[in-house]
This record gives C-alpha cells, structure tokens and sequence, in this order.
C-alpha cells in the first residue's frame, strides 16, 4: 500500500513538473489586430468600465465576475499535512481550481495567502473579493476558520463556503442518507458518534442535527463534550449546549455507547477496537481520516459493520469534498443573491444521495464523475431559489 | 470622431456581454478518470506540496507559479476614467490579463482590490503575492502608488512593476530614441518638457535621466517645479531637485522655452498652442492624455511638428504600454531572481527603439503586434541576467 502510494506521487511530481502545475489562463477569443484590441482593450473598455461606474451589477455580466471563483486558503490545515504553509497548500488549490473547470464548467483561481491573523485573512478576503463572483475557503485551521467564514459570510455580498466545514458535511449528509436506507434505519432516529471536533467534526454535527437527527455525541481527545467540561473553547462549549441529550460524560468507548453510527474526522490511533463494541449491531462506520482512516474497512467488518465509507478513492464510498463543491457553486453563480444556508445544503444532500437509487453497502456515495451530479444540485438551488 | 468612439464602446460592450468578459481558465489536461484525479489532487498531490514544504523554491516548477503574474488594481486612476473603483476597473485588468497570454503566452489573472489605504494596499498584496511569479500594478493614482510600489519591490521576493509609471516610461524612451534619430538630435543632449507630475510623468522624468538626457524641466498645473516652490510633496522635491537645471520659475510655456521635446502627460485642455511657440524648432511632440491628447496632431503640425506620438490607435505613432509588459515579464518569469532595475528599463527602451530599422517621422514606435518584440525584449533580459 505505501509504495502504491509513492508511485502515484512520484507519477503526480513528474505530471506537475510537466505542465508546471495543472491550471492555465486564456483568452475567450485571439487577439490579433488593432480591431479585436480596441474592442478588449482601449478605447472600448473604457466605456464598459464607464457603464459598471454607474451601474456596479453589470460586472456580474461584463466581466468573469459571474463566472469565477477563488479558491482561498492560508496553508494552516492541509489535507493530512497540517500547516505547511501557502506555497505549499498551492498544488491543492490549483487542484481544486481545475475540478472546478472539468466537472463542472466553472472558471476558478487559487489564491494562498502568507498571513494567519484571523482579522487580516477577513480584511485580505474582503479586499480581493469584487474581483470574483464566490469564494471557496480551503484549509483554513479550526478554530480560526470559524470565524474567517462567519464573518466574510456576513460582510460579502458573495456566496462563501469553508469546503473542509461544509463541504464535507453535505457529503456526510448525503452518504448517511443512504446508509439508512441500506440498514434499514430512520435517519432521524439514529444515535450518532463523532469522533473530531476541529472544522469538520463541527459542521458535520451541525448539519445531522439540521437534518433531524437528535442524538449526537462529539469527542475531542479529552472525551465527550459535555456542559460539565471547563476545557471547551467558545465553539465545543457551543456544540455541548446542542449535543449529548444523555448529556455522557467520559471518554470515547462511552459516547459510542450503543450508537448506530460512527462518523471519524480525527486522526489514525485516536480510535481503538474497543471504543467500537458497544456500539448498536450492524454500525454505520465512516473513518474519514486521511491518508489513513481511523478504523480500516477490514476492521470495521470484524465488528459487524457492512456500510463502511472512508476518505479513499481506493475503497468503496469515497467521501469526497469534490462531489458537492463544484455543482453547488455553479448554482450558487447562476442564482445570484442567494446565501449558501443550512436548508439549502440538507436540500442538497438530499439530492445527491437521491442520485443513487437502490443504494447499497457498496454504493451509498455518488462517483465524482456521475454526469448527473451537477444537474441534480443546480436543480435543489435552482427550487431553493423560487422560495 | 465622437461617434465613432461611441460605436467601438457599444461593440465593446456587447463583445463584453456575449462572452460575460474576456478570461477564462483551463486545466492543462481533461480531468475524466480516477486515475487522472489522483494524479492532479489526491493522493497524488500531497507528494508536490509535502516537497514544496520541504524546499519552497520547488513552488515555481510544480505549480503555475512560475508562469503566472498577477494584474493588480485599486481602479483609482483607471484611462482617462480616473477613481472608478475596482468593479469597473475589472475590465481593463481582464483585458491586460489577456494580452499577456495573447501578447505572450503568459499566464495571467486580474485582481482588483477593494481598499484605498496604502498601507493596507501593500499588506494584501504581500499576503497573496506566493501565489504568483510576478505583480504587474495597473490603475493606482499618484502619489499612493510610488509608495505602493516602492514598498512592495523592497518587501516582495518576485519582480513588481507599476505600469502607468514604468511602462509609460520606457514606450517613451524608446519611441524618443528613434524621433532623434528621425529629426537628427543627439538623445542626451535634447532639452525636454514634461507636462503632468503624477505617476507617468514622474516616472518618464527618471528614466529619461537614467538614459543621460540632461536638461528636463517638469511642470505641475502650478507651473515649473523648481527648488523654490514651497507646495512641493516630497515626490515633487525630490523632482526639483533632480530635474530643472536652469532653476527656471514660471509657467508651461516658460518651462517648454527651447525644449525639443513635449511629453504631455496631464490632460486635455492643460497646454495652449501659445505654449508651444517658444518651443525648439521642429519640436517632438508627445501629447499622450487619453482619450483626448493635450495638443491634437494636427495642431503640432502648424507649429513645425513632424514627429508627433500620441497615446491613439488611430493616428500614427501609439504610446501603449502593452508594447513593453507582455514581453518584460515573461523575460523576468524566465530569468528568475532579477529586479526590474532602470538599467534594465533603459536597456529594454532601446532595443524596442532598434526593432524599427529605419525610423520615419510616422513610425517611430513598433505595432503591439510585431512580432520582433517579445523575443527582443527577452533577449536584452537575458543579456541582463548573465551580467
């Protein structure tokens, strides 16, 4: 497995040094006499840049406003890596800026930013932000993300997203859905355990208890986050106040208590066999930790779990943030004024799981090159819209 | 004239509209498989960050980085348009944008900022700048953008340039090289009037020094700048005490007595032909205000003209900075590590001047679409490096 590993990426350096890098620029047409020059370039411009003076909506239609986004990270959190920094978080975005191109049509530009003062990353967003026309934050460290997405979400006039935050919660969402189903479970009356309470452990909880569901319990590696801990910052005492009905106490064994699912946002080790034996039969297991899941689909069999999803491509139900990102902001620019809420995002959970239409143990998750993954989002926005 | 501007403006806008701006992006391949997924994002590409982390120089081989610049503006002093803002500045950075590319082959993407405070103006483009090889500045009015510029040269590890200074300048320099040869003066001991102290005119002065001419005189809509002005910023000191060696105190057409040369960077209505009179015989005019030149040619012409330049495609002898930028940076992009000095800014001048073999009173300045004039420009950049 790790040298499988290795060779993809020594194959993925040997792809990058090719191309220097994945995402190129181009001209809608050439420009290749003074004609094609007057009309891109002065003097016509001039009145176009006129017309948006006295009418700033036309930038959505004049320019590549209506149809770009940046995708912004400071290099704080990234994938297995942790903070390495933006130049290195820039092979991610430039990753990112290209799925949004060929899944899904969308012009995109990597932006990585060398600050991590919260108030400056908002003032930096907010200063860069009439160049596009939404905004996908990426691997910004919890807690600081938090705060950098709630207020760009409050001062913008542009749809933000933190992919690690929502984007993965909707996938969650969506593969949970189906898990249900393949299990025969009410998904509003299921118990569930998450195990990670950084940027996607929370916004995980926060879109099951959207969704419906009641029970939630959530660990750190302290234990289970209860409004008897003194050691919680303002966001986990935030989570103890809307989770842990049974209002457990102690460490991770216990608040998997008879729980019909597992959702793991941590870390390989920080989850044992043990912890897992007292759950309900039959558990729901998503070990997201990546490159390496905090249970291995081969152990979680052993404990009588048949739907099984991980982080990994190479396993089946990969949970993958790719799925919703691209759809979800084509639809976010085409329905312009719209906020990306907590309704819409169950709405589009709903949707995508809704593409797979007898799911099973092996199939609860959407491939990210379905052909109708995109459709089906733009199409909850687009009635999401109408209300 | 006037509705035949209005008609490429309602072209303009219209090409504007149909395409929904002019930029857009690509993968450097189709993105339609797994495979290829886990080549361009992960796993694949954890490996490129992990060794960008590990050695960040690696950034401008394995992401666009190291082809990619930046087209950056706060739209406060947009063509002859002024203090727009930064929607309606978009246009002209998405056209500058797309001449790199088309100019070029250089990658390029616009970004305009919402922020009017030089200080905060330098932190956000020192924060974003690892995303990119190189920053143009486009569209910053002076004084705030020598102090823009000059910070972030100093700060900035990749090569900076504001091109309503330096790119006017060296179009200048080199058309003014071949209008001596046409009208049979010696460059450095020419006389010149430059009229209009903001960023172009400050920035022409110095590079014209650099060159060797001596005798320069700069005037201010308050008249000639001298040493014994007391309303002087210490951008306008600063000239006064490089420029005017006759310490001459007066008005335009003091300042312009005897010059062989005017460059009119000011705006339409600031010089009468009254203050042209006194000027040298067979004076070289460059009235560049844009869209309506200080002196038309015509009127240059009745006072003994017979080279005259002007910042219009539809008369003979355009200064447009888009001669020089395309080809200057991908110059610097190749050779790595290299300021944009004024040594180099007059080395790069006369070679765009000798790509015309034979200068006439009507061609004085190459066509943006000679195709001489990126390999020549990256040649003299070369010649530059190995020094």
């Amino acid at each position: 497995m790790k040298k499988l590993k290795n060779d993809i990426g020594e194959k993925s350096i040997a792809f990058h040094k090719k191309h220097s890098g994945k995402l190129f620029t181009s001209s809608v047409l050439p420009v290749k006499n003074k004609n094609m020059l007057s009309l891109v370039y002065t003097p016509g411009v001039g009145r176009v840049s006129s017309i948006i003076a006295e009418n700033p909506k036309l930038a959505r239609t004049l320019t590549w406003k209506g149809r770009v986004v940046a995708v912004i990270s400071d290099g704080t959190a990234v994938l297995g890596l942790g903070n390495i920094g933006p130049l290195a978080a820039l092979p991610v975005m430039e990753g990112k800026s290209i799925l949004f191109k060929e899944l899904a049509g969308v012009d995109a530009v990597p932006l990585v930013l060398d600050e991590k003062d919260p108030k400056e990353i908002i003032k930096i967003i907010k200063a860069v932000s009439p160049t596009f026309g939404a905004i996908l934050l990426e691997d910004f460290k919890a807690p600081e993300c938090f705060e950098i997405e709630k207020e760009l979400k409050k001062i913008l006039d542009i749809p933000v997203l933190h992919d690690d935050q929502h984007g993965t919660a909707m996938v969650v969402l969506a593969g949970l859905i189906n898990a249900c189903k393949v299990t025969k479970r009410n998904l509003k009356n299921i118990s569930v355990g998450v195990v990670g309470a950084g940027a996607a452990g929370t916004a995980i909880t926060k879109l099951l208890l959207a969704s419906g569901i009641k029970d939630i319990r959530v660990m750190d590696r302290h234990g289970v986050i209860n409004t008897k801990r003194t050691d919680l910052n303002i966001y986990k005492k935030e989570l103890a106040k809307i989770t842990n009905p049974k209002n457990i106490n102690g460490e991770i064994k216990d608040g998997l208590e008879n729980c019909d699912v597992l959702v793991g946002v941590s870390g390989p080790g920080n989850i044992s066999k043990e912890d897992l034996k007292n759950m309900a039969d039959n558990p729901i297991i998503f070990a997201l930790a990546n490159p390496i899941p905090e249970i291995m689909p081969y152990e979680a069999k052993k404990i009588g779990a048949t739907v099984i999803a991980t982080g990994r491509s190479d396993f089946p139900n990969q949970v993958n943030n790719a799925l919703i990102f691209p759809g979800l902001f084509k639809g976010m620019l085409k329905y312009e004024g719209l906020k990306i809420t907590e309704d819409l995002m169950v709405a589009v959970a709903h949707s995508v799981a809704e593409i797979i239409k007898k799911p099973t143990a092996q199939n609860i998750i959407p491939d990210v090159f379905n052909k109708n993954l995109v459709p089906t989002i733009m199409k909850t926005i687009g009635k999401y819209a109408k209300k």
